[in-house]
């Protein structure tokens, strides 16, 4: 089994994701970053979805960075518990899982892990990228030991789901996302655009999920209820999106991706209306190198069928 | 006949745009604002246009501001020869027409002409959008005497072509836009991505064109000649794009948008990689009133028999 | 007597400014742009102090840009009616002057004089740079015919006075200032830094200046009422400030200005904490062509000379 | 004595503020971030400095972060070797010092030393603020234990001296810069402005310093040969600046500072001119609280005393 770090702001999907990476890799580590919800229970989110895993082996759990780059001690980043309800949970307030996260920070975690095993870890991230942009900037020897990051953030030709321009993973960390997509770290990218046109599971869906009747349907359905209503109501959709899920399967299973081409992508940090905004140069206007592998087309029935298969 | 002022910085589509609108709108006058070329040579374009439509009526041209709102006299902004070809003609270097353009400049025209016609002159904006937004500014009480502006301008949900994130006329002066999105006269907006869906007139269009044989059939084909071949190796793109064409379309005829909606769209005049960018707020994740009726569907077919009507 | 045009957004120490331009030059107009308070009750300030100074000649008060460039209509700018009253001039509440204003737009005012006396004509701006950016802009042969721009605005080596980091006519319309500072007329700088070290007049002085019980001294003493008060509760400054009759007098009398030298200067247009702000680099560390006559010291009771001979 | 930590890009006048603490403090560690010179050769400076110090106890030396928190592996800072020479150390390439630099991060030394000594070690930051931001960011809970940081950056009412706005440190990190003033930590500030009044040393200062004849004399001239020459074209100022040394001084010796006052301070972080412009709000116009305790005037004839006593 290849071996990861999930990098995760715990909550809603994130949990979908991590059961999923939990089922396909060796996962070496969960670290938190500041995100979706209160960072507290993100770290509680994380060791509660482990804990409905069930693991054969131990997954530590690793605090990382609270919030942005950027972000002082007098501010906050804004979180979403609209779209994922009070605890990112769908509102099931969940017990504690009996395992708590280690001592020891998230980033260094990752530079001792790279550093470890050069060569054989690649990077799940499916939360702002402050976590791994801070990895990268404490020690950036570590960039040629990291086979792959696979970031689910940014848009393709398409709306965003935190503001109009943009998505909010890149959103809430536009720098990190910068230092990021500058690093030179072999990069594949699964955008919004990618999860609202190939990750959507219906009320069909939801009800063929349910009829399941596992640990892991059960689990699904409850952390998925606040977000189905949130989506019908904002952005009209019937059903609920699966982004970071979507991700860890294209990690998982290359055949996944049926289209991708590389791209030079950035992110904008400095608009009014912008910030967050993923650039990506399919005209190469730019005339820069492309940095990074785009998804562009997804195997719709392949991934619901790994997503059951992770549930079941 | 229904009177339009067009302001243009002519040059390619712009021509057969203004084609199109002297064989539907009474003109009141044409005014030129700097963009595509330079702006004498787009003068010229537009006298010599006139010269190919011939109309019944005199249509009086008005030189404009030659560069965008804050560019000093010390600067100067893009022009894309490379597209249109050195004289924005497709290098067909045209005689001089005889026709001169007015004294008096086209702002003082534009407010002049309004106030003289209120609630009668429509104003069709296939230029960056200077000369409009200093006619709003100079004079604010025109704005409740101009029943609607059509701009082409912006792009929903696809990528530029000037950046990545920019369409032209919005990237040469997006403080303009801006001025003009928010100045509370009612706007269609015809963006980039409705021409690259509706507006390509491909290889065998331009043969059955050209098979018309006419005066206007001859000129829309060595017009296009440039842009052509610049579609090919930039934009992979079999054909000519006709974005002025089908602004100046659909104000004619309604029926050929078959889906539009209103939403809340401003410009980015700050950012880094998105100067420009057109911000489409379809779901409404600003809270801000709609201004815009953005054109989202097009009769492709229907398009195509105006162009060949207008050019018979 | 040198001929000039005074651009204002007339209250407080406008009024005073125009006194001495009155004084001292042919004044053959007065354009008002948006600054300081109510547009209207700028122009009506401008035909009350003609009226108060009774000039043999009859001197024309143009109505210009209400705001600043960037500003749209859904907008308002900043005001500064608890520096200099209600009404601009101290809550004296004048009646209105007989003299009306013209018809026709500053703008195309200030072009056509200077096109009718080209080399002759200097400009004096103790207000927000808007009308004289879009005279230029609008018409930019009139550049090489303006002898020099007398200019209030910005400060160096100091702290601003609408913002920490600004001065009020920088702050108002960066773009604006930006566009005159880099037209290529020559430009004579009067800062804010210069006004408070220069040009204060304190409890002392004013007693001295009542004593005068002149027309212009009671006028003196009326408008400078709630600017006193301000001055002492904002600034701790005993006394007021005359930055506009500073620019004024240095322009009348170059002897006043006892050193200056030429730096380029430029203005921040998109800070966070100095829009605004005025860069004047005095060590060249951007290596570009000074384009300023910086004042750096005045001969303080020459002025204090100058105002009272006005005001007598 | 007072325990501190040291914060250096060591080069030029660092290497005196190093001897200065040295001797007036327990320095518990001597920690380098990315800025003057070359990373490396800046460790190698700290080294050797400490060796020509030769203090009682051992102080180790740890590499922190090499460049801006905002700069990818694919940028690089401006470093300024025009001013300090190529070694930092005014051409004089000393032989390596025996001491070498010690594993771990500096940000990790500086949490583990703050947390195991609560309440007792001020920080002295004479070099951009990017460690000091990073271990605050890593460690919110540290923010409590640090009684002080006294930093080198900024200027009030004055020129910077890497640009016409800003001074070299905050200009080299900007966002760092910000994180610190927006910390909590109570901060005491000196900017360059104090340094150009108070601290140049000119010829006669180094004539009397040489005639000390002792090691740190020799030291002292070595070190600032290459900056003394490029004050002289640059600054046109005759002797040197020893910003750094004037802050240590100030941390040693309260009585130096002769004026202070508690002021809101930040740092620009977006413009175009103004990027690490330090905004010091002495009269309050933004209405925030007060965050730092800036130097306003400092006795010279004490400061160099100090220095004197230092080199002896």
């Amino acid at each position: 089994m290849r071996k990861v770090i999930i990098d995760t702001d715990t909550a809603g999907d994130d949990t979908i994701a991590l059961l999923t990476a939990l089922h396909y890799f060796k996962v070496e580590g969960v670290t938190i970053t500041g995100g979706n919800v209160d960072f507290d229970q993100e770290v509680e989110n994380a060791l509660y979805t482990i804990q409905v895993a069930n693991p054969k082996e131990y997954v530590p759990v690793y605090k990382g960075f609270e919030g942005p780059l950027l972000t002082s001690v007098t501010e906050r980043h804004q979180t979403v518990e609209d779209v994922h309800g009070k605890d990112g949970m769908g509102d099931s307030f969940f017990e504690k899982a009996k395992q708590r996260h280690e001592q020891g920070h998230a980033v260094d975690f990752i530079i001792e892990k790279v550093k470890a095993n050069p060569g054989e870890i690649n990077v799940l991230a499916i939360a702002p990228l402050t976590n791994i942009a801070m990895a990268i900037k404490k020690d950036p020897s570590i960039i040629k030991d990291i086979p792959r990051i696979y970031i689910m953030g940014g848009t393709n030709n398409s709306h965003g789901n935190i503001t109009a321009a943009a998505e909010y993973n890149f959103w809430v960390d536009p720098e990190a996302a910068r230092l990021v997509l500058h690093s030179r770290v072999p990069i594949t990218l699964v955008g919004w655009d990618m999860c609202t046109k190939y990750s959507i599971m219906d009320d069909n869906d939801h009800r063929e999920i349910e009829q399941l009747s596992t640990t892991g349907s059960e689990f699904f359905i409850k952390i998925n209820r606040v977000v189905r209503k949130f989506n019908k109501e904002v952005h009209r959709l019937n059903g609920t999106t699966h982004p970071d899920t979507l991700l860890v399967a294209v990690a998982a299973n290359k055949d996944l991706m049926t289209r991708s081409a590389n791209y030079f992508v950035d992110v904008e940090t400095k608009g009014e209306l912008t910030r967050g905004y993923s650039m990506i140069d399919i005209n190469n206007r730019s005339g820069k190198e492309p940095n990074v592998c785009v998804c562009e087309e997804v195997n719709r029935s392949m991934f619901k069928d790994q997503l059951l298969q992770v549930l079941m």
